[in-house]
């Protein structure tokens, strides 16, 4: 049985607390969840602010190739026929082949939140599903606090999900709005609500009570054949069902259910790291498949075993969901990641020099550094130790300032450096300090290595290390440059001085680049 | 039915990644687990360190009020007597009332990674609880795989807890160890163990699947009357089940269970943060019941209905769990929200100046701006709005260099302010352009404005906000700032420049404090 994967991370993910997405990022991300075979896109609620709106635009521009692109809105105003009301208007504009309306099931909320009469709210589900059905979309009907009204008042709450229906939505979803039922009560009520209505159930849940991924799995074992979530579960409150575990537990851990492409699990660990990536925010180390705590073995009788039988204390295969084994604080298991590491480096195991590039990760982690996105600086830094590396130039000084009378800030930077015994003194201006230092670096050394100016700066992120000491405490930047061949390449530094910290990862990025191009970092 | 509450944060819970509990740590949380009425506490595993074996001997020397006190072991090693076996000797020196032995279930286990004969494995584990018990201690038996065990081989997995109850433990608990069992799998086998033995069974899970908590509750609806966990589900790999959602679902949402003391619950939050500040970790702003976002609004219709009728978005009262609802601002936010948020500023509702805030505020979130954090900020932007603004200073101009010569940089910053009409100009040194910069600003205050010296910087974040672009993309800076009665307050700029952004959510911060202090913005 095919489980449907609706994903909402751009839409219900946005209510989190501290998550906010650009257009670009939702459109990165409605990209690789496309990749990923995911079956419904909800990419925003377009009345409800502009760049929702132009994101449809967007998908319309550059369609996907598989996921279907949903817009989301609320049934039409009390009173007002659907073609007059402006959210059914935003609704049409985005051109979104589905559209995903949300209803009222509570008898409750009709009559204290929205205040209509019971026959009204009726009326408002039925006429805007059939207003799209008309118009030729798919309609996708929420059934807002579906359980919570069920428990209430289980006739009423089927009246709203059959109006739905006959009114031609496709699939009537049954969602626990506020977190707050039991995986029972959603087991019994789906059971119940299944034999109302002759459209296919979905689940949509929130975790409250830490249970909305085993409340997702009771409705698809109560018969729902659609689930919607989000990445890591980001969401209001307490958030959304995490679409990583509820995909994972579908896939690998219950019977006869088929999710996603083919061969698309070992991406997991990949899309839960680019949404946090994208949206800022940290890693949940301990997170369910993909955290990179989940296969971490910490205690030595555990680690002792996992040595003989790896399914001693896994449940899975890390590498099914993309993830890895990890054993923590044991200088051995460090060799044999760097051993892992360095095998392009044909340094033939060398057991001294791999004890050194340890002592020295160990070090620079100790500092701050973080290698796993910036593969280059490690690149390097094994070229350093291993007495293999020589720079492209050497900096005599650099010199960057801000000045600001109220208005625009005028910034500039130059830079001395020495490159072939030679001089090169050069100054540019930039939209920040570090923009101004990029150009002036460039105005330094395209002379002698033009091949620099097919090469960019594709993300620069910042991040204050110990967050305790505030202005003065340490900073990481971490930098990613892509060249003319398509190659993407990520570099570090970390220095109490964001400048410094940033000057640091664009050496390493150019340096990287220069090597590379003359096959030495093959 | 009462429901016992065993709580191993000091034992399982420091086995997760990044967890270390100083023997002062682990005295605290037994005190305050104590007074909570947790019905077992797990020090530790006293054979492991001298730090667990210490923490028994502090808890003879001071005794709990109402906890019982457990010591965790293994069962005996292969073919010695118990009294021979330095871990059952080390459990008895604990002298501790409940010592708790994990015994092997899973044939396989006992095959590959014990390596002894099944028949050996079963005197191991009556042998070990028999000697306990005529020691005088009561023993609890944590039956370890224990659903992996059975759905292998139950005949044999049954006999291992048979041969724990005929020996005298008075609880036999069901551990799902690898943490992959599914809730239905829990039930079902739950059921079929309690026909096996005439001792309460006890249910131990693990969250891989994202499912502990629900696997907790499983057991207990099949009649476990035990059940172990971790205070914020601290534990290996992916953690422990987190005992704040068991307590408050057995509390507050399932029927006719008894837990902790009476009066206790609304202690939950407390607790929870006072486990992550003596773990000296971050809260987990979207944990279930106790999260800081876990009764936050964000969304427009839902904080416009909260307004109306509280139970509408939310499943329990926050005051139940010793929680708080909070109101945040953002695009997605409608009018509601300002209104709730802007009621302290004793605007009257006034329809038109709500309307010109949340125009400004879709407008500055539109640029990058997130107010979610920057409560400060927010709240200056109301009072220029609505015209109550005065600021205390002016820019006349501001100047920020770094400077390197391959060493350690130089970084100097100068500010030209005016302030009740006298020019100020100062110039400071600092760690970054950031830290000097507000070393100078506050130089150039501090003698207008005496109280400033008694705030600091607590946080400072950065985050590129259009990431495509790199280094010319726009910046946030988001800074939380601290004074001397304890206040916290966030304030946050936006520019392509991060000095600029930097420089504004600096200024927020001052203008913030110098109008708190004149009482300006209550």
């Amino acid at each position: 049985m095919h489980i449907e994967i609706y994903d909402t991370t751009l839409r219900d993910g946005a209510q989190g607390e501290g998550v906010n997405f650009s257009l670009e990022d939702k459109v990165l991300i409605a990209r690789r969840l496309d990749e990923m075979g995911f079956d419904f896109i909800e990419g925003g609620y377009p009345l409800s602010n502009p760049k929702d709106a132009e994101f449809f635009q967007r998908m319309v521009a550059e369609p996907l190739k598989h996921s279907k692109v949903c817009a989301f809105g609320m049934t039409r105003r009390r009173g007002v026929k659907p073609a007059d009301d402006p959210g059914m208007k935003a609704l049409m504009e985005s051109q979104a082949p589905v559209i995903t309306i949300v209803g009222k099931t509570s008898d409750f909320h009709v009559k204290e939140v929205l205040r209509v009469s019971e026959q009204e709210n009726i009326d408002m589900i039925a006429e805007t599903v059939e207003y799209f059905v008309q118009q030729g979309r798919e309609v996708i009907y929420d059934a807002e606090h579906f359980f919570d009204g069920w428990k209430a008042n289980a006739e009423y709450a089927a009246k709203t999900i059959a109006a739905a229906a006959s009114a031609g939505a496709m699939r009537i979803v049954m969602c626990d709005t506020n977190g707050g039922t039991m995986p029972e009560e959603v087991a019994r009520i789906a059971g119940e609500a299944a034999a109302k209505v002759d459209k296919p159930l979905g689940i949509h849940t929130h975790n409250d009570c830490e249970l909305a991924v085993a409340n997702s799995l009771a409705a698809i074992d109560a018969g729902a054949i659609h689930v919607q979530g989000t990445i890591n579960g980001l969401g209001e409150r307490c958030g959304n069902a995490d679409l990583i575990s509820v995909v994972a537990n579908l896939a690998l851990k219950k019977q006869g259910y088929e999710v996603l492409e083919q061969g698309e699990l070992d991406h997991l660990t990949e899309l839960s790291r680019y949404v946090y990536e994208i949206a800022n925010m940290s890693y949940r180390i301990n997170q369910p498949f993909v955290g990179s705590s989940a296969f971490a073995h910490k205690g030595g009788m555990h680690v002792h075993a996992v040595n003989r039988v790896a399914e001693s204390y896994e449940h899975i295969a890390p590498e099914t969901v993309g993830n890895e084994r990890r054993v923590l604080v044991s200088e051995l298991s460090g060799r044999s990641n760097i051993i892992a590491m360095t095998t392009k480096h044909d340094i033939d195991e060398d057991k001294a020099l791999m004890d050194r590039i340890l002592r020295e990760v160990v070090d620079k982690e100790n500092a701050g550094y973080q290698f796993e996105s910036a593969g280059a600086s490690f690149d390097l830094l094994v070229k350093r130790i291993s007495g293999t590396y020589a720079p492209h130039f050497e900096l005599v000084k650099f010199h960057t300032s801000v000045e600001s009378r109220g208005g625009q800030p005028v910034t500039e930077a130059t830079v001395k450096l020495l490159v072939d015994d030679q001089v090169r003194h050069e100054v540019a201006e930039g939209d920040g300090p570090v923009n101004a230092l990029d150009a002036a670096l460039r105005k330094a050394l395209n002379g002698s290595f033009p091949n620099l100016r097919g090469m960019q700066l594709v993300d620069y992120k910042v991040r204050v290390i110990n967050s305790e000491a505030a202005t003065a405490a340490s900073v990481r930047v971490v930098i990613e440059s892509r060249d003319a061949d398509g190659e993407v390449w990520g570099t570090v530094g970390v220095d109490e001085n964001v400048i410094q910290a940033s000057w640091d990862a664009l050496v390493d990025s150019i340096e990287y680049k220069l090597c590379k191009d003359e096959g030495k970092m093959a």
